[in-house]
C-alpha cells in the first residue's frame, strides 16, 4: 500500500494521476500548507525537505516529482505509462520532465516563493514581473518545439502527460495568456476528461488531514 | 558513436565523466560560453534550450543531467551505474539526482543567472547575497539525510556521485564554507582520484572548437 503525501493545486497533482493512471492500491493524504504542515516535525520526519509530494512505499520514501513517475511507470508496466524497454525513448520521456521539474515549475515558484533565492521584498516583486515572461518562454519551447501531440511523447500516452497537465494549469494564475498556446491547452482539455483526472481531482477537493504515518 | 556537447566547469561534467565511467565510445565537443555559442543557430539546431548539456545519439538528441545520467546507465548495464532491476532503488537515485538539479543546482544558478528570473539588477544583486546561504542549506541537507557513503546512495557507486561531484566543486565559487560537510568533500576527493573522472577533467580543459553535427 502506498501513501501520497499531497497538497491541493500543488505538482504533487501529477504523481496522483499517475498513480490513479496506474491503477494503483494507495491513500492520499493531504498537507496543510496554510497552516504550515510541511514545515513541522511529524512531516519533516517523512519527507525532510519539507515539500510535497512524497510518496511513502513499503520500502521507504520517496521525494521528487520526476523520481516519483518514473517509479510508479516501472512499477505498475502494465498500464504502460513509459516505454520502459527503450532506454531512448524512455531518456525523452525523462527528459522532458526534468526540463518541466527544473526550469518551468522553477520559473512558476518565481511568483510566490522568491524567499528561496533574494531575503529583499523588492526583489520578490522583480520576480514575480517577471514570471509572466520567463513561464511564457518555457510554455512556447513546449508549445513549438517538446510537445508532439496528440500526447506530449507523440500516440503514447506517458508519465510526461499528468506532469504538462498539472503546469500547465497553472498559466492563467502566472499571468500567461494560454491562447498562445493551443496545443498544450487542446491536450489539457482532453486531459481534463480522463477518468483518472476526474479521479485524483475529486479527491484532492475533500478535506482530510494530514496524519504521520504509523 | 555518442557526442557530448559541454562547457567546462558546467553540470555537463556529470554526463561526461558517467560515459568515461561507462566506457561508451564518445567524443566530446565544447560549446563556448564566451562567444555566445549556446545561444547560436547552429547550436540552437542542436538544443533549443540553449543549454549544455546535449548528448547526441544516433535516435536523435537528449537534453536534462538527470534524464542523460540514467540513459547511460540504462545502455551500459555492465558498468552498473544504477540499480537498473529494482524500481525502488532506481528511484532514490533519480529522487537525489532531481534535487540536484532543480533544488541545488538552481540555488547555485541565482548567483550568475539572476537575469532567468527578474530583470532588475537589483535584484539581480539580492539573489547574489542569498547563494552562500541556500546553496549552504541544500549541502546540509545532502550532509546530514541524503548522503550514505561511502557513495552517495550505500556500498554502490551510482550515477548519483558524479552529478554531486560536479555540483560539489561549485562550493567554494558560491562562498559557501565547504569544511561545515566534511562527508561530501571527503566523496569529492576520492572522486577526483577516480580514473574516470580524471580522464573527463583532462578533456575538459582542451580547447576544442564547437562544430556542429554534420
Amino acid at each position: 500500500m502506498l501513501t501520497l503525501f499531497y497538497a491541493p493545486e500543488t505538482c504533487a497533482r501529477a504523481s496522483h494521476i499517475a498513480l490513479e493512471e496506474a491503477g494503483a492500491a494507495f491513500e492520499a493524504r493531504r498537507v496543510d500548507f496554510a497552516k504550515g504542515e510541511q514545515t513541522k516535525p511529524d512531516y519533516l520526519r517523512i519527507n525532510p525537505k519539507g515539500r510535497v509530494p512524497a510518496l511513502v512505499t513499503e520500502r521507504g520514501v520517496l521525494t521528487e516529482t520526476p523520481a516519483i513517475l518514473a517509479y510508479i511507470a516501472q512499477s505498475y508496466p502494465a498500464a504502460r505509462l513509459a516505454p520502459l524497454d527503450d532506454p531512448f525513448a524512455f531518456a525523452e520521456v525523462q527528459a522532458f520532465n526534468a526540463y518541466l521539474c527544473a526550469t518551468v515549475h522553477v520559473a512558476h515558484a518565481h511568483g510566490r516563493r522568491g524567499y528561496r533565492w533574494a531575503d529583499e521584498p523588492q526583489a520578490h516583486e522583480a520576480m514575480r514581473r517577471k514570471v509572466p515572461q520567463s513561464v511564457g518562454a518555457c510554455f512556447d519551447l513546449i508549445e513549438r518545439e517538446l510537445f508532439r501531440g496528440p500526447w506530449v511523447m507523440g500516440e503514447a500516452y506517458t508519465i510526461a502527460d499528468p506532469y504538462l497537465f498539472t503546469l500547465a494549469g497553472w498559466l492563467e494564475g502566472d499571468g500567461v495568456d494560454p491562447r498562445a498556446f493551443p496545443r498544450v491547452i487542446d491536450h489539457r482539455s482532453r486531459m481534463a476528461e480522463r477518468p483518472a483526472v476526474r479521479r485524483a481531482l475529486a479527491r484532492e477537493t475533500k478535506p482530510q488531514e494530514f496524519r504521520p504515518a504509523p
